[in-house]
C-alpha cells in the first residue's frame, strides 16, 4: 500500500518574505491557486506580521479573505498574540507559531527571553482552542543557531513535547538555517518519533550547505511524513549570502514520488507554479532537479 | 572511534571528459597537484582512450610520467584491452574498467554486448593480476539506463558479485545518470555488503536530480566507506542537459565531516582546488555547499 506523504508548501510566506522584490496581493493569490491547481493543499499563505518590518508580507488579511473557504490547511504565521487576534479576525482556520531552541534567535527574532517566546506561545494556544483554531509550532533553530551555535538536542526533544502534550495539532522541526546533517536528523527524529509517533510530526530543512534532500530521507526513514517545502527553493537564508534557501518543493516530491511516497500533488503542474515563482519574484531557480525534471516531465507527455 | 572514508576523486578525469573546454597537460597536472594538496589522495588521473573520440585525456600518458610514484592511488581509465596495454606502459598502478548493467550502454558506449564487455573486462582482469597492477571495476547505468531504462538490481548485484568473486581490487557501483533515489541505494548495498562486506565497494553518484547527498547517506547507512566524486561537481551528464553532474567533493567531504566522518581531506585546501578547477574549465560552481563553506572556512580562519 502506497504511503502518504504531506507537504506543507511554505513559499508564499517563508519564500516570499525572503525575496527581494515584493509581490502585490494579487500576485501572490496568483502563487497561491498555481498551487493549488498542482493539487497542494497544505500552504502557508501568509502572516500577520508588522508591515513595516516585513512589507512583503502587508494585506494577508486580503489573501486570506480571497481564500476564505478553499481550505481548513492553509495557514498563517503568527509571532504573537497581537498576530493571533489579526488572524483569527481575518478567518484563519489554522495558525502557525515560532518556538525558539536558543536564547540567541528569540531576542534577534522576536526581542524576548527564549521562555518568554514559550509562554506567550503557551497563551496563544490556550486561545487558539477556545477559538477552534488549528495550531502549527515550529521549533526553530532546532539544530544549529547562527549566533549560539549547536543546538542541545534535549532541549528540542523537551520543548517539542511539551507543545505535543499540550495539543498542538502540528510540530515542526525546523532546521532553520541549513546546518543539520542525517545523522544528526535520524538521531533528533527517531527519539521523537519514539515518544510521540510521526503522526503531529514534521520536518523544515533547508539546502544551505546541500543536504536538504539528504535530511529528508533521513527523516522519512525515522517515520516522518509530513514535510515544509517552498516552491522554486524560494527563501534564501539571511544568514548565509549566496547559499540556497528552503528545500524546494519540486525536489522533495520528485524524490518521494520516486521512492513509492504518495503527495497527491501534480508535477507537471507544479513546474507551471515553478515557473510562475521565478517569473513573479526573479529568484534565480532554486530546485536543483527541475534542470532534470522539467524536459523529462514535457518528453513523457508527448511520447 | 572515528571512521575513515576514502574519497576517490574523479574530476581529472569524468569530470574534466565533460566539459567543452579541454585543458593542457600541464593544466590537468596543476589541478591534480593542487587535490594532492588537499590531501585527497585517490584520483583518477586520466584514460587511455582514444584522443579522436575523447581529446580531453590525450597525452594520458605523459601525466601518469609527471605522477609517476607519487601514489599507488592514482588511476587510470581504460576502455578495453588496448588501453590497458598502453596504461600499464605508462606505469600506471591502478587501472579503472566500466561493465554495462544494460545492453544499451554496452553498445553506446563500447559498440559490444554487455556480455562481451564482461569477458574482456574478465581477460583484462587476468593480464592484471599477472602484472601486479590493481583493478577498480565499475558496474555503470547500476539503476536507470537512458537506452533501456530501469535497472534490475539482479544485474547489478551478479555482476558486483562476479567480479568481487574474480578479484578485483575494489567494485563501483555508479548511478551513471543520476537516477537513483535513496531508498534503491539502501537496498542494493544492503545487500552487496551483506554478501561481500563493504571494504571492497565504492559508490558513485551524479547529483542530476538532486539526489547525490541523500544517496551517499544512503550507502553511508549500508556500510559503504568508499565514494567517487568530483572537484566543484565537475562532469555534467550528456543525458541530460542543463542538470548538474557528479556529486561535487567539496559537498561530499563536508557532509561526511559533519557527520563525524574522518576523509583525511583539509577542507580549506579543497577550497582552493576548486577554485582553481573552476578557473581553469570555466565552468559554473558545481559544489552546493560552497557557497555556504567557503566564506565559513575564511572566517573561521581569521577568527
Amino acid at each position: 500500500m502506497t504511503q502518504k506523504i504531506i507537504i506543507n508548501e511554505v513559499g508564499p510566506r517563508d519564500g516570499l518574505q525572503n525575496q527581494s522584490k515584493l509581490l502585490s496581493i494579487d500576485e501572490r493569490l496568483q502563487l497561491i491557486r498555481a498551487l493549488v491547481e498542482a493539487n497542494v493543499d497544505h500552504i502557508e499563505v501568509g502572516a500577520f506580521v508588522s508591515p513595516k518590518a516585513v512589507p512583503a508580507m502587508a494585506g494577508t488579511d486580503e489573501v486570506l479573505q480571497s481564500l476564505r473557504g478553499e481550505s481548513e490547511n492553509f495557514s498563517v504565521l503568527i509571532p504573537n498574540q497581537r498576530g493571533y487576534e489579526l488572524a483569527r479576525q481575518a478567518g484563519a482556520k489554522t495558525v502557525a507559531m515560532v518556538l525558539y531552541a536558543s536564547e540567541g534567535m528569540a531576542v534577534k527574532n522576536v526581542g524576548m527571553t527564549k521562555l518568554r517566546a514559550e509562554q506567550d506561545a503557551e497563551a496563544i494556544l490556550q486561545c487558539a482552542k477556545a477559538d477552534g483554531i488549528n495550531v502549527v509550532a515550529t521549533v526553530s533553530v532546532a539544530f544549529e543557531c547562527p549566533f549560539d551555535g549547536p543546538t542541545d538536542p534535549m532541549i528540542v526533544f523537551e520543548a517539542a513535547n511539551k507543545f505535543l502534550d499540550l495539543g498542538v495539532d502540528n510540530l515542526v522541526i525546523a532546521d532553520t538555517i541549513g546546518a543539520a546533517n542525517p545523522a544528526q536528523v535520524a538521531a533528533l527524529m527517531n527519539r521523537l518519533v519514539a515518544r510521540n509517533g510521526a503522526g503531529k510530526l514534521t520536518c523544515h530543512f533547508h539546502d544551505t550547505r546541500a543536504l536538504g534532500m539528504a535530511n529528508v530521507y533521513a527523516a522519512v526513514e525515522a517515520g516522518i511524513r509530513r514535510f515544509d517545502a517552498s516552491i522554486s527553493g524560494l527563501g534564501g537564508c539571511p544568514f548565509a549570502p549566496g547559499a540556497s534557501g528552503n528545500i524546494a518543493t519540486e525536489d522533495a516530491v520528485m524524490m518521494l514520488h520516486a521512492m513509492g511516497f504518495e503527495t497527491g500533488i501534480d508535477l507537471h503542474r507544479l513546474m507551471v507554479a515553478s515557473d510562475l515563482a521565478e517569473t513573479l519574484t526573479g529568484a534565480a531557480p532554486g530546485s536543483r532537479a527541475k534542470a532534470w525534471l522539467k524536459p523529462h516531465l514535457l518528453k513523457r507527455a508527448v511520447a
